[in-house]
């Protein structure tokens, strides 16, 4: 992880591991990490987003497992070396029958097995687009998988997008295209780095 | 669905959809359901386990659907079927990272897509085996999700087993071995086709 | 409690017994309750609220109670007797912090205590007026009570009212104003009646 | 709050405000506050609890406010004064149907009302006795209600009491008599400790 002393004066650069919880290929929350690369590019010194791919995982099994449980199929170790490189977290993330999606659950799941939980004691923040309440059910459900994974979640602001209220949110790409959204986005990413910087200090580890 | 009319005098048998939330070989909640199928035959009459096997779905993805999302992939058509054509349904899953496996979710996003949710209206018990609190988090999370998919959770008895705690639940190829616990599920089976009945009765389709 | 007999061909008057989770004057959600009142009168045979006032109520203590814990405060026992009376129930609560209010919650748990569960297996349902998401999140926390408490929810409608959205739903002394809104809470009153005649059939006490 | 700054050796003794979530002169919760109080004097440099009683607090009701919204009855202000001086929360509360008690809901809405939620931006433990899963679904409500207070709850080590498992964890008095549990309970503090501080760094207010 970026590493904070008492004598640096420039702040590390940050990175962000960027999960998305939808397959589809327009998906919006694709369309949000796009967004949120660009933002950190152009106007977020000190933060970056890695996006990570969790399409191509198998199903959570633990006779897949080797090494009395310490070994893990070449994607999934792949994915747990991502998260464990990641200094805070970004999940962006659809809401499925008011909890998250499967997709977002395996990742979360196969990173956390073992001796070593690789998600733990980092600064974590939700994104959603979804109907008349933005995901707000599954982004209490993530918080709730949250408390065992030990991750530190912002609580202000938090950003659920009614993707189908005027004006609209996102093209046939997924791209976000409304300008209110994406100021909304940046302040959640602001928010995201400072909880991370704080939580930097004084670390154990 | 089995027909209940006033002229009726023999309770119509009522299959029960029964899932597995995990894809281990030996996986206590399949022993769970098979316990649940023993039990039905030698001392429920009226109710019948059908156990739903979901390990082969793929993962949730809309770009997978045609017909303007009313056609599924082969596997997911067959899932769909089966819940259907039950009458209640019995959920056997562990808890990952206080919530329903990715596994899981995942039956119950696909049977919930499209113009019919196949899953509407219909009573529902779940069981679970973990460490301490036994998966009680799981069942919150899977009360939840069923409020969108509208069903008909039983709330007593609720049946959270500490599988390491004394004396053993389960051998090692995951089969119920535990008197006390055998007659817990019991219980758990005779609730749900209670309550299953009672729906069954001015049902409107 | 209204019985249900085979040879009944009119259907009884089902009583609900409606609570306010707001101890304000001109709250929206007393201004619910009464809308109810008048619907049943007005439009819906065959059911009929009753206002249950929790105004008055102390703070939950256990050392207030007398008889090994099955004697309590005389509003309370007034309260207990009117959850045992009812046939369902039908509860109007803002969110406060995203779950319900300390004056709902005491009631809910007056009434449960002792020998004597006094909500035990009733249908139930929730109305609930707030910001951007309704109370939605309130909702949630009533129903994982429920489960304790053995309520049966009906699952839809959901009414979560944005009482800031345009047209007004409320007037200054909190009455139903907005006539979508009412015809919303109608239907509430429907599924909460259709749930609570299937679930008296077939009931052992 | 205790301030800290890069030319400080010693740290700052941080105060937490406890409350206890039952009304109950015995209350375990009482019992475990007390436990907190004597850990950190007798070996928690750095850390001092404040016990706050609530018992004498009127049920919120936004017609008591005065001032637009800002001004409190003289409990309600001194409750406000007291989180608002506070550098972190420790709640020790019973479990009541699956979810926190009115005494504490009450408190916790009180002291968010107005312009300036008095909790914001601080860390937070909980810690519970109670019956078979220790009031571990109480737990998770005040998470959730915690994401609107804007706490920041440790997440390890989770400290739920199972009462009246072996051996006795509390005497008829609520004192907590037993050793595991008591430094169970120093590590709850430790963690919130440890939380505190690195949130205290680079502290926007």
């Amino acid at each position: 992880m970026g590493s904070v002393t008492a004598s640096t004066t420039a702040q590390p650069t940050l990175r962000v591991a960027a999960f998305c919880g939808s397959l589809r290929k327009d998906s919006w929350h694709r369309g949000l990490i796009r967004a949120a690369e660009e933002l950190c590019e152009e106007s977020i010194p000190g933060l970056r987003i890695d996006h990570v791919d969790i399409s191509g995982l198998p199903m959570v099994n633990p006779d897949l497992e080797t090494d009395g449980g310490e070994g893990f199929p070449p994607p999934v170790e792949a994915l747990r070396e991502r998260v464990r490189a990641a200094d805070c977290f970004l999940f962006a993330s659809p809401e499925y029958n008011y909890s998250v999606t499967a997709s977002l659950k395996n990742a979360l799941d196969w990173a956390s097995r073992g001796k070593r939980n690789c998600w733990a004691d980092r600064a974590a923040a939700i994104v959603c687009a979804g109907g008349d309440f933005g995901g707000a059910r599954a982004s209490l459900h993530l918080r709730q998988i949250g408390v065992f994974l030990d991750l530190h979640f912002i609580n202000k602001p938090e950003l659920h997008i009614r993707a189908f209220a005027e004006p609209p949110k996102f093209d046939e790409e997924g791209n976000l295209i409304d300008a209110v959204t994406r100021e909304r986005l940046k302040k959640v990413l602001l928010s995201l780095q400072a909880l991370a910087l704080r939580l930097q200090h004084n670390k154990d580890d």
